[in-house]
């Protein structure tokens, strides 16, 4: 074996393990790449096995049109919100209008119990940013676990905060090792928007 | 804004930056969820961007259903290679003569030069066990770059070698922060597999 060989997985014991009766809550955070993405493959896994899927995007972006078509052809709704963030207080109360718009149409649709995976794309960057209050959505998020609902929720963006971290059930930080911006390379298109 | 609240993204300068001119070599590693649905949801961007994508599975599972119905609608070729793997040295030698044909049969398709995008999924862990030769591989995504050829690779699974990610453009490590299942659930039907 060579030097870097690392150990067998580990033989995962499933005694005491029951298959989830709710929806669960999901986090993708982190400085590094495959936040969204990671959400996005599995929307795709969600949708080929059956599943009815909706993303809302948090940060309606234009450079966003490889995902958006491939969504359309799987039949998976995909939802831009976020159109008028000014962003990094220029106009706050503007900011905080149009996360309050966005959270309120995906409360509604997650409220609505058709969907049995909802993606909160990048929500967690208008929560840091404060435009939306933390609190607020993690009392949403805790009372739906509370009462058992089903569908999933997976919630991806950098710096999400530490209150909705505490009450998620799966935190995945994708953290940065290295990345082609720092050697010189601008972002590439189709692979990273 | 709360207490937890965050900083603004940083104003990243263009300053001297270029478009790759090559194919880049992007690594999912980690202990946490995302490495592959990362890059599935990157197959899943490119392919509605125009781009030609092959997904080469380093370990076939039958369970792996959901991601391939979805590729299959989306005509990304998908190729479960791997079956005969029994790991752990239950039989080295027939486990490297797996890892063995599924690493041919990636190197002819990505020297075949028509894809934009081939995701070696789960190829780190067979690197991990040694089934392949580190260096080989190593060797030959470094003899792609120094030769600029076109394409992007992204290798997925845990515990990617050192010398792997010496040569990567683009390094994310998914890091578990909490994962549902140390909770007492089960891995979610269409969600994780």
């Amino acid at each position: 074996m060579p030097d870097d060989a690392v150990e067998a997985p580990r033989d995962y014991s499933l005694k005491g393990k029951r298959p989830a009766d709710r929806g669960l809550v999901i986090v993708n955070t982190g400085d590094g790449k495959g936040k969204s993405t990671a959400a996005f493959g599995t929307a795709l896994r969600a949708v080929g096995s059956g599943m009815k899927v909706l993303v809302v995007q948090f940060m309606k972006g234009t450079w966003k049109y490889g995902e958006q078509e491939a969504f359309r052809r799987l039949g998976v709704e995909m939802v831009a919100m976020g159109a008028g963030f000014t962003w990094d207080t220029k106009d706050r109360e503007k900011d905080e209008r149009t996360a309050r718009e966005a959270w309120d149409f995906a409360r509604a649709r997650m409220d609505g119990g058709e969907y049995d995976l909802v993606v909160l794309d990048e929500i967690n960057y208008v929560l840091g940013y404060g435009f939306l209050p933390v609190e607020e959505v993690a009392a949403y998020l805790r009372r739906r676990i509370d009462e058992k609902k089903k569908g999933h929720l997976m919630l991806t963006g950098g710096n999400a905060p530490s209150t909705i971290i505490d009450v998620a059930d799966t935190v995945t930080e994708m953290r940065k090792v290295k990345h082609a911006f720092d050697a010189g390379f601008l972002a590439a298109r189709g692979l990273e928007f």
